[in-house]
């Protein structure tokens, strides 16, 4: 049976959630829901796809999961090594404590400060509907700066955040890929030689090229 | 060997891997930074404790987990069923993926305006150094409000949020535990039966009951 992802392909969690399936070598239908956000809040969506009104949710057969980083993990426990070699938890208990903690950074440290600069780009006003702020912009980037020093000196003689490519390296791709194509602080990152090689190193990955293709218009 | 956790027991995440330990039977020994959180910042800390210098840090042996989270499912997923019979990640996939997005319900919906919530608090001032904002808390209480009327619902006819206990549900304690103790919030709570019930059903746990014993000065 075929996986059903509800979901946008230009929301960053979905995306997140496409590159994971793409990296598992699992064929899946993106089922878009027709006037967004509008459909995500109606009471049978409420009751029936996410609680909170949000995308993307995961139907593989009779399960359903909510929520980019529960769907990932689902995904990877139930299929990797099914389809391809791409291990994205580790079965070794310290190798997969290790990656969750670079989750954590991701979750808690890289991801916030990317997600407020983005929010001052025009691009993105549609999705908030609020106006740029020049002095939060500069306060994310010092904040990205920060938070990109400790990550070269993490990345320095890796290839991945853990060494070998984990799901803690796929959930950095849509708003670090974001800041490149639609946002001009691709600096930040290129500055440091370890990130830099670290994101060339992803934007290689056949399933980041697939996962591209896959949300084109 | 003793499993060593660096932290202060006035953090909230340092509070989350005590109950977690608790949970689990796990002796463990708490190694306090003397001058805290000058002690984190230091250049020996960040190269050897956690490179973003937060608390907690756990030390199993030769094994070292930063953040609360990735120590949490560390614990559970070397030790859960040894001591006792208390499972924090279910065995089952789907059963697992369920527990893990109630974990990002809590991450990233409930956590969020929680915090902020506290933050507002004079109690709270001590750690984050900013003054308290009224329309920052109603904005905050108006949030949580949302989340706990989704709660409510998600909670009917279940003891806890994915039916039996998890890491989903001791992730909600600290915070939590702060708004009934140190702050007049308790109301948004206790007026949703069914979280008021989970919320007793939580504070009536042994392992609690003994973390809060731990922690008291």
């Amino acid at each position: 049976m075929t996986i059903k992802l509800v979901g946008i392909s230009k929301s960053s969690t979905t995306f997140t959630v496409i590159i994971c399936l793409n990296e598992l070598g699992l064929p899946y239908q993106l089922d878009t829901p027709v006037d967004f956000p509008a459909d995500t809040k109606t009471e049978d969506y409420l009751a029936n796809k996410h609680p909170f009104g949000k995308v993307p949710v995961l139907f593989d057969g009779d399960v359903k999961i909510t929520e980019s980083r529960a769907i990932c993990r689902y995904l990877a426990s139930k299929y990797q090594g099914q389809h391809n070699n791409t291990i994205l938890i580790p079965n070794d208990v310290h190798k997969a404590g290790l990656v969750d903690q670079f989750i954590s950074y991701q979750s808690f440290y890289y991801e916030p400060p990317v997600t407020q600069l983005l929010y001052q780009e025009p691009t993105f006003k549609q999705y908030h509907g609020k106006d740029s702020d020049p002095e939060v912009a500069k306060q994310a980037r010092e904040e990205i700066v920060k938070v990109l020093d400790v990550y070269d000196r993490l990345l320095e003689g890796k290839e991945y955040l853990n060494g070998e490519y984990s799901l803690a390296d796929l959930l950095h791709y849509p708003n670090t890929y974001y800041c490149y194509a639609f946002a001009n602080h691709s600096d930040l990152w290129d500055k440091r030689p370890n990130v830099k090689k670290w994101w060339e190193r992803l934007m290689n990955r056949d399933a980041w090229k697939k996962s591209l293709e896959d949300v084109k218009d």
